[in-house]
């Protein structure tokens, strides 16, 4: 039997956060159905008797307690949600006052993360290192390549471009990428242009039949997604990567979150910030 | 007095959630100086024992036990982490038995995130709204416009493209761009590319201050990046907003998280994974 139960995100901010340890943890439970909702930028008092109101109906319609994950950092608004008929998960309520012993000062909830100075600079070296990116999709030039922090390398539809991205958005990281095109792979030599930039290369592969599913989507039908051509291309790209010593992943079971994390320790990159 | 506390981010998967609500928490105490350091993809018991030596190693050597946020599914990993000498917050193990008994039936463990089918799925529809945004970036093409999920409007510089590019990343939307250039904003009519998706429409404004910051980055000293231009071009494209109903936000002070939840609530859109 399947119960459904219902989850509300709440949060001052966006969520994300309560987001992402409530999907971790209700990922454990794979027998019931969760129906979910997220409030963000829950941040002054009306708007949180508003939640409440809306969580105990909920209550109520269902004749059963949701499930609240609250990650609010403004105490008052913390309080008052506090109040719906829910069964919640409280980051802030759980884990601050233990912190405040550990670290035997006490909080202070006047300043709210992102905000103000760092956030401008964190907006900057966003900016830059998606810009970086967008002009270094594809190989369109090898202008300015040398002031990449990571060159990534594979065969058409291997996941480079949203990898470049993702680090540049999360990290600020200035991620080129270099397509593999057939002249390249029946090459002994590294491509030309990022020849010079060996130590920065990190080699993407995927599996086959992935790719070719991929490619398939794209030009039905083509020589480019015939399984052989897809075949032969992933051999030749990870023959090339092996001959230069060049660190590389399979994207296949990965997801670009996983991509960004491995390729920042395989290639020993900071975020910039 | 300025104290430095060492902060490790522990887990078996990227890490991003244990680093996220760290940060968070962290956030809330000024006065404290924390050096990080994060230990992705702990997920065998050989490297969970040399992430136990690294943290008691920094404990003996600073003569205080470090903080360490631990964000790992698999239990016999998280035991073997609970025997590092830190001060622990252990997501999985506050909040797992809590939820058990809320929920009524013992968590299971074996499946992993967003692996298999459903990782697949995701990295489909992120791909997709990826390749759309980036060929619906500063308004190069009004092609398929109409499968576009929102529309954001701005003048240049305004941070158009990576709210875009996240929104494609994160939720799977698929967000185009178009750039409000001094002829768009000299008419008292919308733009004629954008103008049969009104509904689709979302302006972002900017403080003149900060756009001449960044426009002065870009191009220095030019009509461009005067702070008359901006104010002016901004103040159009405000009135271009508020005369045709368009719903729009200022990005001064948003993170590009924030921007892109904002979008998400005016837009009533919803993520595609």
């Amino acid at each position: 039997m399947t119960v459904t139960r219902n989850i509300f995100y709440i949060s001052d901010r966006t969520g994300l956060t309560a987001e992402n340890i409530g999907e971790a943890l209700l990922n454990q439970f794979s027998n019931i159905e969760f129906k979910r909702a997220t409030y963000p930028f829950i941040d002054t008092a009306e708007k949180a008797r508003s939640v409440v109101d809306i969580v105990n109906r909920a209550a109520e319609s269902q004749g059963r307690r949701p499930i609240a994950f609250v990650s609010v950092v403004n105490n008052e608004i913390r309080q008052i949600i506090k109040e719906a008929n829910a069964f919640q998960i409280n980051f802030f309520d759980t884990f601050l006052g233990e912190l405040e012993k550990e670290l035997d000062v006490e909080a202070t909830t006047a300043h709210h993360g992102h905000h103000g100075i760092g956030n401008t600079q964190r907006y900057d070296a966003r900016m830059e290192a998606v810009n970086f990116s967008l002009n270094h999709d594809d190989g369109v030039s090898d202008k300015n390549l040398k002031e990449a922090d990571v060159i990534l390398m594979g065969v058409s539809r291997s996941g480079k471009t949203p990898t470049c991205l993702y680090l540049a958005l999360q990290y600020g990281i200035r991620a080129a990428n270099y397509p593999l095109i057939p002249d390249d792979l029946e090459s002994a030599d590294l491509p030309r242009m990022v020849k010079p930039y060996k130590e920065k290369l990190f080699g993407l592969t995927i599996q086959p039949e992935r790719l070719q599913a991929i490619r398939q989507e794209r030009r039905p039908n083509s020589t480019y997604s015939k399984i052989d051509t897809c075949r032969s291309e992933i051999s030749d790209a990870q023959s090339m990567f092996k001959r230069h010593g060049i660190p590389f992943t399979n994207t296949t079971d990965k997801s670009v979150e996983e991509l960004a994390v491995h390729i920042l320790q395989a290639c020993k990159l900071k975020r910039r910030f």
